[in-house]
């Protein structure tokens, strides 16, 4: 059933284009329009059938239900702020970036129907060419809200991804930061020093698992280099904080501390088989 | 066609019991006898095929052709020490273990026809129960010969591994665990600190991307204390190196310094690469 009659899409990269081939196989919108910076991007995705009219320009919000700002993280904010005056009333716009605090904050007294999305989904692979039409079939959807977000903008949104397939987590804005910098962009800072700190001449002795852990440090500079410094604070934190276990499990090795790092492998052994 | 005729294969785990499974598939081996410390492993790997006869005593090396130690790295030496006068002239023995210096260094004067091996096949799950016929097929294996190494012995076992389906790389034991220190112990020593450093509460949130790198932090406490324990000075260096450059990272990011963020993760997009 459809929920949408006009949405516009802004990024038509790998998330922005998985939701408009979602939104298409599922039939939950009518014409679904795509902007993207880099007009080849949304030839591309009209091409795939990821939407269904190309765009350049953002005057076409003003006929839109839905908007989906799909760009990467710093770029969210300044297209916001040029298409809020455009929107007409009722018209939702939610945002897919891979932080929230500081978009909820700036566009949430904005924009009356905002509401901030991070869907659990994606690789390491960017762009057009590696989009999906299912990835959010039994992902994790975190929304957002703040005291100023519409509460039924809300629960439109929670219903139209739980029809996505996804499941839905509301939780705040800083709590999604909070964790994001410890179970996502930790998890990329680290892949990424590892893989640097591994000599060159070494390479070809690498193990399956060594490729497992370091996979991810083939994700985009741009892209990650931003979503990095927009959760500087509490990336720096769980930088920190993972620092000191390595560092615990040093000195345990250090000392031929057998019976501690055995403690500290368990510990860990533990943890990891809660996340399934 | 048959390379050697009673095979004694001490520890039959995961990569002893694999070893079994593929000797047999391929007919390389005449009668194949298993012990384990744990009566009910081997008794396991018979019932699966991968043994022809669960032994107790180590008696049986006498009749040995090759003689396989594949019990976790700190009871590799004490093994040999137990079997080397009860080996008839010509029978090779050869181990499975993930650090070879001190082993290679040991075992290489104690043992007229050893030749330490290092199969790359392997995976966080420890034991029989997870074993395969074909863990060593497109699978690297490392010989690490010293100069007291006898030069027949080390032949056969090259042709021995290729027969397996593995790709042989002969390197010196010193070289083997400074890598594998860098390649193996070095990402787990990582991934069991990066499971460590994160909030219990924030283990709901996670992606695919933290599961995958912390995925072989789930290995056995036991066999990494001793891996890692073994291979303690390359281990440390390895380490350090790696702090050094998640805290590169990480100044980076204190800095808001983005042109050299982006230097920073270019330059793992560009290793990562290699690994294929």
């Amino acid at each position: 059933m459809k929920m949408f009659n006009n949405v516009v899409i802004i990024g038509t990269g790998l998330i922005g284009g998985s939701l408009g081939l979602s939104l298409k196989k599922r039939r939950l919108s009518g014409t679904i329009y795509g902007l993207s910076l880099h007009q080849r991007n949304a030839k591309l995705a009209k091409k795939i059938g990821a939407i269904d009219k190309a765009v350049k320009d953002l005057e076409v919000v003003r006929s839109a239900d839905l908007v989906i700002l799909a760009t990467p993280v710093d770029s969210i904010i300044d297209i916001a702020a040029k298409i809020k005056d455009k929107l007409k009333k009722g018209c939702i716009v939610i945002d897919v970036g891979s932080t929230k605090e500081k978009i909820v904050c700036r566009l949430d007294p904005l924009i009356s129907n905002f509401v901030g999305c991070h869907p659990l989904a994606g690789s390491e692979k960017k762009g057009i060419v590696n989009l999906g039409g299912d990835i959010f079939t039994g992902s994790t959807c975190i929304i957002t809200p703040s005291a100023l977000t519409n509460k039924k903008a809300l629960n439109k949104i929670k219903a139209f991804w739980v029809k996505l397939g996804a499941q839905v987590e509301v939780i705040s804005p800083k709590k999604h930061d909070q964790a994001l910098a410890c179970t996502s962009h930790l998890a990329h800072a680290v892949a990424f020093a590892l893989m640097n700190s591994i000599p060159e001449n070494f390479l070809n002795f690498s193990l399956s698992s060594l490729k497992e852990v370091t996979r991810i440090s083939a994700s985009d500079p741009g892209l990650w280099s931003q979503i990095f410094l927009s959760n500087r604070n509490n990336l720096l934190s769980a930088i920190s904080s993972f620092q000191n276990k390595i560092a615990a499990l040093g000195l345990a090795l250090k000392n031929n501390d057998k019976k501690f790092l055995i403690k500290i492998l368990k510990s860990a052994n533990k943890k990891r088989e809660r996340l399934g």
